[in-house]
């Protein structure tokens, strides 16, 4: 590993820690869509950026915005980045370490200039905290802030607009934030939230698809009895019917390679010690890069709790609040990256994104691909969220190779905006 | 069956609507200890038991009495009774049920004596529902309303002494509320409150003994981490445990003749649909009329849940916050009322009560026995809780039976009371 890379690495870690410490609550971070320590977080990337020529702005949306300009004019546009805000009592890294390594790329550069200019995006909101909607920044982006959204209320009323209104933007300039057609591609690192790649020994991974997810809503309905008088062959309970069907669920998940499926809510009525339960009311999640393994395990798993139910005597009932379709990385930019990690000495890992991104919106609208960092203990939004200097110098190194890559690929310059 | 019986069951169903009239609450029934519609309920009675010669008062402790006296003067005293109260949107039924049928059998009588005088209790509170403690009314008659019981206060911070004195009565003369050595024995008619005895299409049974309790905390701790990003082979789920724990507390309750356990609260940490369950707090409700199977049963799935909890690396703590001993029904009247069933065409029944009843604490002192009704449904504390006329008519005969039968028993006659 070259000394640059390195330093350039430990660098990346000590800015994403000291971005941290802007925060809305003192003692832990907490930085949410256009909050006041957001504007400490563009004025540290403004400082940061200055040097290398690349003038930071902020689009209507609050998206911070670089051009690192190409060597020649009229030349296409590469973005790299990810979002800034975070959840409450946040770790350091989850989005903006994928902002600070766009810079470090920049930096690494030294000057040298390529054949498509390179904009750092530093994303608004990503995490759905503020108005219980994710995504805003990068949607601006593809076009998609549109009234329902700017109407949109935070816990103290404050609408969206109002919001970006208060932050000093104008939300009639939207449109302005929107890409154009010279744009060629979109990468964003990010660190995995999970335990993979720790579990394999690999500091990295291409991002292939971000997996498409269901949400749902079951609850049995049995009777409530008194648990002192009722035989154990007499009882319509709520709680044996669900916990028969989570281990159904868990085993059905466990049989289908890539699939999870997690009952993370379980409530009971009425929930007292001396009664049976007539009614358990289940989340449950569902995710798979794969639509069709995913709806036709969902399919499965609500027809088993349907059976449970009728065996015991119970009813069931299901709700599907969510089904989001999975999202495809862009294949060539994907086999791009796979290729950069090999560069690196790593071995290629390709995965699925069981967590969404800012690129699963961009990738409606221009080529994407992700690339992931170990995560160390798989933990995340959470203040012991961590990533070792050497993983994010392999990051570098990576992206250099990418952006080479990139450099002299004819089917990069020449691809177009989708429709 | 009597004509004359056949009537005075529809009366004492016809008196027990009429008392559920008398409520705290408009609309439904909720009459807790020493609330003002307790003194209804004891104008109601006294004034059925004026014709009867047997004069009504009310104990330092909030519980009617009245004495019908014996053929003869220094003779024994046999109570019957069971509790005035009632639990939150109750039945008409569950208790004074058994106090209005005392009062059936008093008028069933016609004047006639026996060697014996009869007492019959209606206890102010066994619910538990305002001071959060059950059986304050019984406890009176053997002696264990001590200060701890005075000074325990309801939800407006009153204590059990000053609702005492608020309601006009001595909380110093609680001892007079005591029973003496005349007492030869209690009983108590009592619905079902389960779906037993409908199931074996029998009207009445001869209770031989109030199951012995155990209530448990169980808690399984895991580790929250991302529902998406976490593999099925790498996660910690308290969820998954405890629903895995959960079937085995099932199954190993049905294995085991006559016990029952009930999980009746499962909570989650953090709860949300996307996180996976750092923590599963549940409640376990362990009942056998037998101690040593019942401590057996819990000891059991204890262990269970530590091996469950081993072999997917989380831990559980587990806290028994009850361990309520079975307390077994007097052997000499359980078989005077099996008798007693039988002579009125019956099949006698014998079979363990589930909950807990006001028979449980006399039995510390005076021989105990309980006849429970048959309850349709299995339907208790809800105001569809019901009892069939015919039923009401088979219980009044067999109480004559009963009282019949104890006035010709020797051994009835000289027992004493325990020490």
């Amino acid at each position: 590993m070259r000394l640059e890379t390195a330093h350039l690495a430990q660098q990346v870690i000590a800015r994403c820690k000291t971005l941290a410490a802007f925060s809305e609550d003192s003692g832990s971070t907490r930085r949410t869509f256009l909050s006041q320590p957001m504007r400490d977080v563009h004025r540290a990337f403004a400082e940061w950026l200055q040097p290398l020529r690349a003038s930071a702005r902020i689009d209507a949306a609050g998206n911070l915005r670089a051009l690192y300009s190409a060597g020649e004019s009229d030349a296409p546009r590469l973005l790299i980045g990810s979002h800034l805000d975070t959840v409450p009592n946040a770790g350091a890294y989850d989005g903006i370490l994928g902002v600070a390594l766009a810079v470090a790329l920049l930096e690494a550069l030294d000057g040298r200039r390529f054949p498509y200019a390179i904009e750092i995006v530093g994303f608004s909101e990503e995490e759905g905290v503020r108005f219980g909607t994710p995504f805003i920044g990068s949607r601006a982006l593809v076009g998609r802030v549109n009234d329902t959204v700017l109407n949109l209320q935070d816990a103290n009323g404050i609408s969206v607009r109002k919001a970006i209104e208060d932050f000093g933007l104008n939300p009639a300039e939207l449109d302005t934030a929107r890409v154009h057609d010279d744009v060629r591609g979109y990468l964003e690192f990010h660190i995995e939230q999970g335990p993979v790649l720790e579990t394999l020994h690999l500091p990295l991974a291409a991002v292939e698809a971000i997996a498409g997810q269901s949400r749902l809503e079951i609850v049995f309905v049995g009777r409530a009895n008194h648990a002192g008088t009722t035989p154990m062959g007499l009882r319509f309970d709520a709680v044996t019917a669900a916990a028969e069907w989570i281990t159904t669920v868990e085993n059905a998940a466990k049989a289908i390679p890539g699939l999870v499926a997690t009952v993370g809510s379980v409530q009971t009525k009425p929930g007292a010690t001396n009664v049976i339960a007539s009614e358990t009311r289940l989340t449950l999640d569902v995710r798979h890069r794969d639509d069709h393994i995913r709806n036709q395990a969902v399919e499965d798993m609500v027809r088993n709790a349907g059976q449970i139910a009728q065996r015991r005597g119970l009813s069931v009932r299901s709700h599907e609040s969510m089904n989001q379709p999975a999202v495809p990385m862009d294949p060539f930019l994907v086999s791009q990256v796979e290729a950069a990690i090999g560069k690196t000495g790593c071995q290629p890992h390709r995965m699925a994104s069981g967590a969404g991104h800012d690129a699963m919106i961009l990738a409606e609208k221009i080529p994407s691909a992700m690339i992931f960092l170990r995560t160390p203990g798989g933990v995340s939004h959470d203040p012991a969220e961590s990533v070792s200097v050497d993983d994010v110098a392999l990051a570098i190194e990576c992206g250099m190779h990418l952006l080479d890559q990139l450099a002299s690929a004819a089917t990069f310059q020449t691809r177009t905006l989708r429709a």
